[in-house]
């Protein structure tokens, strides 16, 4: 009944890092950990490891550098039986100078996001990682503002110049309908006949959940999920509703409810994610949400008419 | 780019009535209705026509009944140039005698919601309402729990005995997946050739819009929406999203908006509905909300876990 290649990846942390700045508490990182541990998640990404050349560590919290002191103080002393740590490094935020010797680390697996016009940045960072120990991963974000032109020799780079384990298809701006991603596993198959497909979803249009099982049928085999859906504008791809639709033995939803009910809803108040219709309003004009998170900060958060118009008037 | 053939219904009273007993103010009605007119939404549902003898007129409100005096005092004044009308009559719980001659009747289309196991009487109403002039549909409810040695036969009678315009999938329970949806529609169109399929989904996976999306591209022509999904538990196919999705010029989806942000949303802090783990339990798990709204007006409405292992034992 289930596909034992199925991997699934938690980054509520590093995700959801992009809606407060990676200013989680210590206890919350700990709790999702653990959660993830305990659920038998594959991997759970704990933050971005970015260059504070170009973070101000003043600015942002310690989950968007994620210097090995910090992973040891989310980790340690939690039981782990098999649950791989990740972090992410942006192509063109990032320094390989900050990557440890992999024995000297956490971290297991390093993913490298990057936008297709800066691929060989990315791919430098991933050979410095692949270098020094560590599994890696190339994420393709905003997939759905590229061009086949341009994309197409991109993953044929990634295929010959990388040792990625998987290579992804983000959807950043919540825009993909089922169609485009099966468009888009099948090229990523065809171009990448050596690597994984993975698949990481944004919820503006309630779709993040249904086009990662569109991924699935289609044979994608790395998963994307936050718990209870936690991340910037609208959020992923609910972890649970994932771990509900496999059949894999391996997993437990149980620890994952507990955490959305003790550690993810009390941030509501702080942190606001989720179906919202400024949000909607990028994903189906294929926008990125920075409009819609100024508009819901605006005195006109609720004018949503003005806000349709304005988007039209810079797509049309 | 667009078909046609598709007709969407916008069912936020009807549905929405679930959730407050049809207990919605006139003006709130009327703002759907107009909305809806605005938007060129091909059918508005404005409730039941449910017996009054089967539910109490002092505990329901009018939308629950829709005398025709109601219907009139919702609808007039406001301009419609194609929009119409249907209530919703449930099989078990209504009296074909309630249905007027259509010449006198504010109403276009019926719609009679039916279990497999009432269809003989669904087949009766509707009937009696097309013999009075009506358009009909029948909309097959809790198919998630049919057997096909049950549904078959009862399509097979829906093709034979009755005059309806299309028949539906209803899945009430939010449990359905594309690939479930894929076999229902193909099953719908063998066995009613003459008849359009129509769509009705739930949202407590998050699965309602996407699995719209997959019935079109089956060939389903009848698709149920409501206002930023609200409707009982977790809501419905948001109507918004599918107008995004939906390439059909005649559709606008600004009064829509419109309408979300003036009428809709003032309800949330009266309606509680949209995605909540007990409704995902239960979609997850194939069951009836019902034990996740008592759960959610418990003082247990956080332990999620202790309702999850509620739930399994009525599976397992």
């Amino acid at each position: 009944m289930y596909r034992p290649e199925i991997k699934v990846l938690d980054c509520t942390i590093r995700d959801g890092g992009l809606a407060n700045d990676s200013h989680f508490p210590l206890e919350v990182v700990r709790a999702v950990y653990k959660a993830c541990c305990d659920a038998g998640i594959d991997y759970v990404e704990l933050g971005y490891r970015n260059s504070k050349e170009m973070f101000d560590p003043e600015e942002f919290g310690p989950w968007r550098f994620c210097d090995e002191k910090d992973l040891r103080a989310a980790t340690e002393g939690i039981e782990n039986t098999g649950t791989k740590i990740c972090v992410m490094m942006d192509a063109h935020k990032s320094d390989p100078d900050d990557i440890l010797p992999a024995e000297e680390s956490v971290v297991d697996t390093i993913r490298v996001a990057t936008y297709v016009k800066d691929i060989d940045k990315a791919i430098a960072i991933e050979n410095a990682a692949h270098d020094r120990g560590f599994e890696t991963t190339i994420n393709v974000m905003a997939i759905s503002i590229e061009s086949d032109w341009e994309l197409d020799p991109a993953l044929e780079q990634v295929e010959k110049e990388t040792s990625v384990v998987a290579c992804y298809v983000v959807d950043s701006f919540g825009a993909l309908y089922s169609e485009q991603v099966d468009y888009l596993v099948a090229k990523y198959q065809r171009l990448m006949p050596s690597r994984e497909v993975g698949i990481h979803m944004h919820n503006n249009q309630q779709l993040a959940f249904a086009n990662t099982i569109e991924g699935i049928i289609k044979g994608a085999n790395y998963l994307d999920g936050t718990i209870y859906g936690l991340g910037r504008a609208s959020g992923n791809c609910p972890l649970e509703l994932l771990l509900g639709f496999l059949k894999n033995p391996k997993f437990d939803i149980r620890p994952v409810l507990d955490c959305v009910a003790e550690v993810i809803r009390p941030m509501e108040k702080d942190l606001d994610w989720g179906y919202m219709v400024p949000y909607m309003i990028t994903g189906i004009l294929n926008q990125h949400p920075r409009s819609a998170m100024a508009a819901l900060k605006s005195d006109a958060r609720n004018d949503y008419r003005a806000f349709y118009d304005k988007m039209l008037e810079l797509v049309e």
